[in-house]
């Protein structure tokens, strides 16, 4: 492999798409960003895709001939191998959009399409978190919980493009909350940022200890967020920092049980609510100490995600390299 | 790779150790057994492992020259890279044995370790009910709940030689079972035979509703198995039908997970109580069908294990065949 080989990564989210230029070895030019506007179509959507690629190349000082394959993120349901978006909650109305074939085909370069956190988990892998380990699994904090898992240098993407729903494992039978997608007792509805909201108001709703919460709710309009929540918990709310434990313990379930199936060298949380901070990260780690086999409960590595929003992109540009090296 | 080449199997449990000559194609000579007589200590338990693979290469007709490879499978905490059992529970007073040390020198033939439950799986993944499938998840039900992965042709041992503990993920918080592990809410503390036994004394102690379970305990001596359990609800008794229909769906909500997390193209139960049949199988996918996401409900396929107890000694010798293959 030459030592100059480039790829670009792209990253297309729900609002914005960013595209960045990445060398051999995980380093990232300056990233490109674009709206997103996807109610404007898919036809839009795929040329503005293209748009952003080309502005990442020219913004690195490359050239489309220096580029030795692309790669491309998206959220939502896909078919991976296809290079298909097929349904996408994030990006309305898009259906069916054959990313990976329009890009290949405009740019005549080799790209590759990947689920947006199994790209934030193999870019993480690659020059993040998890560089020196040889596997990991990574939660993706946020509206709702995603996931990817790296095993064997390659991304678990599952036999229908599904692998590292992480965020929809059970974890509760008895009493279940409802989760976005439906189904009851998901990780996802008690450790998301939006669960943690929702948790929130039923505490206030339910509760008699008076909260500074309280005071949040009033002052920004039932703009409650988890941050706010967070930072409450920070300022020493009792109910705050109650719900913020909660949290942590979801979480060191949703990690131990990654730990008892995959039993991976690392377990990198990133996401908004990582913004939380190591004080968070401990109480994970302490529930986890608590509750996995002592073995994995002393030796896995529990870490923050390092390279955030970059994640996609440079995770992206990962999944391209190993196209073009021959191990997809 | 010769059409010639064989490989022994070697499946040590806590009763009875197994080994027979395999081929390159799976088939199995007729097994040889001795039993285990683990309290009799370790130096035995090795040379024993040696004179069951003695006679399980005379038993076939072959000679150990034809031998390419050992594998060798065990119950138990173990280090899989360094071929070591730690501390097994099933074979007690063993400690830090070197088996694959051990059978390697004393054959001089190249020699892989492995979990049998591991094994079982790449058993079944290679000749049995996943043969024609590129990944698998299969649970192992018994006196516990063991489990193998299978991705990317290879098993998923984890980093500490945890991995595919499927038995020990957390599925309930708010009314946890304990299970036999000292851990709370454990699938297996649902699932496995003796929690269908425990859950049916409950319901005896509890119900007020006459079952023909309390027959069973009193004829037997309170000899209530897992598998009277659930030929007492095939002859139509509705309190153990309650109990089957209920291990069911704990055993759907363990499938269903593994489908979220890995997304498998099969889901695999094999082990003592698929004695139940087809019936059983059928409350499992339905209630699979009711909680996984629809791609999966609709796709993955979930299946009995077809090799019984030759599963370990298949995949102990597919352990082999891999290693001489240069794929472990």
């Amino acid at each position: 492999m030459s030592p100059t080989a480039y790829y670009v990564g792209l990253d297309v989210g729900g609002t914005s798409m960013k595209a960045s230029v990445v060398d051999e070895t995980g380093n990232a030019a300056r990233s490109v960003s674009l709206p997103t506007e996807a109610f404007k179509g898919q036809e839009l959507g795929l040329a503005r895709m293209a748009e952003v690629i080309r502005r990442a190349i020219a913004s690195a000082g490359r050239q489309q001939r220096d580029i030795a394959g692309i790669g491309v993120a998206t959220p939502g349901t896909m078919d991976i191998p296809a290079g298909v978006i097929l349904d996408p909650p994030n990006l309305r109305p898009w259906q069916n959009v054959p990313v990976r074939h329009y890009i290949q085909e405009t740019f005549g370069i080799p790209t590759t399409f990947q689920n947006d956190a199994n790209a934030a988990a193999l870019g993480e892998f690659w020059v993040g978190a998890g560089r020196e380990v040889r596997s990991l699994v990574m939660f993706t904090l946020g509206t709702g919980i995603g996931g990817g898992i790296i095993l064997f240098d390659r991304v678990v993407e599952g036999k229908h493009s599904h692998g590292a729903e992480i965020g929809h494992m059970k974890i509760e039978m008895t009493n279940p909350r409802q989760c976005g997608c439906g189904r009851w007792g998901c990780l996802e509805a008690y450790a998301s940022a939006t669960a943690v909201v929702k948790r929130a108001r039923e505490a206030l709703a339910a509760d008699k200890v008076s909260s500074r919460l309280q005071e949040v709710v009033s002052q920004t309009d039932a703009e409650l967020t988890a941050r706010a929540v967070f930072e409450t918990a920070a300022a020493g709310d009792a109910l705050a920092a109650k719900l913020v434990d909660e949290t942590a313990y979801y979480l060191a379930v949703g990690a131990m049980n990654m730990m008892h199936i995959i039993d991976p060298e690392m377990v990198v949380f990133g996401g908004g609510m990582i913004a939380a901070g190591e004080t968070f990260l401990n109480r994970i780690r302490g529930y986890v100490r608590q509750m996995a086999f002592p073995v994995l409960a002393e030796h896995t590595q529990i870490r923050y995600a390092q390279l955030g929003s970059d994640a996609g992109f440079i995770g992206a540009a990962a999944c391209a390299r190993l196209l073009v090296n021959g191990k997809l």
